[in-house]
């Protein structure tokens, strides 16, 4: 069997190992040789503990198919959905895959992840990436999205005021998204780094405090803290929208009698389609780039994802070179 | 000055007072001579100090308008929407009069109520009652409204699957309104003869247990108990709504992880149309009278409360008399 090297996480330590197998290439599945992989806040959650998963991590990257099961795949670049479906339960059946009752998921849930030189995922969840949309740029594909999933599953018009809570990897994105509909945004950002990145591109930027109560149609939350949720719930309009986009470590107090006073709805948010976030990185119509705060080679994996949890900190790349 | 009778709540404690001022009648509102009131849970809650209203409690009444700024108002038969609203500030500029950001609630917050003989509302407020609907259904127009909300904000299809969690005074009308739907619906009732109502009406009820996870595409939590909302947090599937018809005594705890990965939207639901209400109960589409649990006299509201708030008592009625 052929070895290679990959981020191994257990018992929420991380290390580098060196005779990792290849992953075998199961029944519908494509083997793809990682080119570049991109560090998630919920990959430094799970070594925080705050899921029991033991396997290779990460699910953002970008590669080339090193065999298929079908004609045509081989060598083309590609990127991939995270959640492996089985296509038979009923969130199958019902058209939602990413909720399969029996789903694994690159680098999260039961399937080795894209820190290392290889990963398999099933043929169906490969896209290809134009020719157009560098590596770096293609890479983002995942967090770009699951920003557009915002959008899926609450609809923002030019009318609307949106304030998004946090600035970081995925604050970045999703305010680049949803600059795309003229709604009248504003994007609660701590840094300044990550200030001059929105302002960079037209974003409007507030500290908190700034934020007049129930001022805002939709909030997009970000930050995954208690006190994000807080803000969120004391800025959102009646009957306005909040959008929940990070996960929270541990249970969270909530005033529902307020939440029905007010008529909030609350939304959680996760993966969203690639083939539109595909689309908008060919058009050049968000540019992640500006985010990449680091490189590293696979072989200082471990120092890469200390960078990344670094306060303030915006996206490491991890490149698997040859 | 002329007095009148009325149910007045101070410091949670209730009290029949006998020399209240009548409503004066302030621009723009008119003067109603209560016929018929409802005993809410909301009205329950006060009294356990869930609010710190001070005067007449009471907002679900039917009555007959004994003066009027304008004309064709005097002795018609009439229901009124509880929020008066300012017309001036953001939410009710952007049609949303519910909310108003200066509004007083009759009953409920800075507006004596409808425990009494008379009381006053905006006559923008006041809804005619059509002359085939007895003042036993009409009294119910606005917990109905309240019940129709649901739909409101989260129109439900033939084709779902949907749970009402608590089969009391508002779990029933909200039964009674899911089923007009064609949806697949059960109720989760607790109290034999809350599911005799149901099972009569052709309803399907069920245990807590017999639910399964994940199971249903809405959920109608309508109990207002930490409990209820966990249960409804485990019966709706991934993507699913769950729909919050009951305020909460303090704050309550929530996995707000399992919203996000499981993308759950959960809505906050009050206040509904008047008129859908009233058309419902003249064409006999909802039938509210099986609810009647007792009928009291002015005279005897201070009872009428405490057996209002017996375990499993349904609507209790208070009647004005001449």
């Amino acid at each position: 069997m052929e070895t290679m090297t990959g981020l191994w996480l257990e018992d929420r330590q991380l290390s580098l190992r060196e005779n990792l197998l290849r992953p075998a290439q199961a029944s519908g599945e494509a083997l793809v040789r990682v080119r570049m992989a991109g560090v998630c806040a919920t990959d430094l959650e799970m070594v925080r503990g705050y899921y029991p998963f033991t396997g290779i991590l990460g699910h953002e990257f970008v590669g080339e198919v090193a065999a298929a099961p079908e004609p045509g795949w081989a060598g083309q670049r590609v990127v991939g959905e995270i959640n492996a479906a089985c296509g038979e339960c009923e969130p199958c059946r019902a058209g939602r895959p990413t909720h399969c009752a029996r789903r694994n998921v690159l680098g999260i849930l039961n399937r080795n992840g894209a820190f290392a030189a290889f990963l398999s995922l099933p043929l169906v969840n490969l896209h290809r990436v134009p020719e157009s949309v560098p590596d770096e740029c293609a890479v983002f594909t995942e967090p770009l999205a699951a920003a557009l999933q915002v959008q899926e599953q609450a609809p923002v018009r030019p009318t609307d005021r949106v304030l998004v809570i946090g600035a970081g990897r995925l604050g970045q994105l999703i305010a680049q998204t949803l600059a795309l509909t003229g709604c009248e945004l504003s994007v609660v950002a701590r840094h300044p780094q990550q200030v001059a990145l929105l302002m960079e591109r037209g974003i409007r930027t507030v500290q908190a405090k700034e934020v007049a109560d129930r001022s805002q149609d939709m909030v997009v939350e970000a930050t995954g803290t208690p006190g994000g949720f807080e803000m969120a719930c004391q800025a959102v309009r009646a009957r306005g929208t909040i959008v929940l986009k990070s996960t929270y470590a541990g249970n969270v107090e909530i005033n529902l009698s307020a939440v029905v006073v007010d008529e909030i709805t609350l939304i959680g948010s996760r993966c969203g389609p690639f083939g539109p976030a595909l689309r908008l990185l060919a058009e050049g119509r968000v540019d992640p780039r500006p985010l990449i705060a680091a490189r590293y080679p696979l072989s200082q994996a471990v120092q890469a994802m200390q960078q990344a949890a670094q306060p303030g900190v915006l996206k490491v790349l991890i490149e698997m070179g040859e």
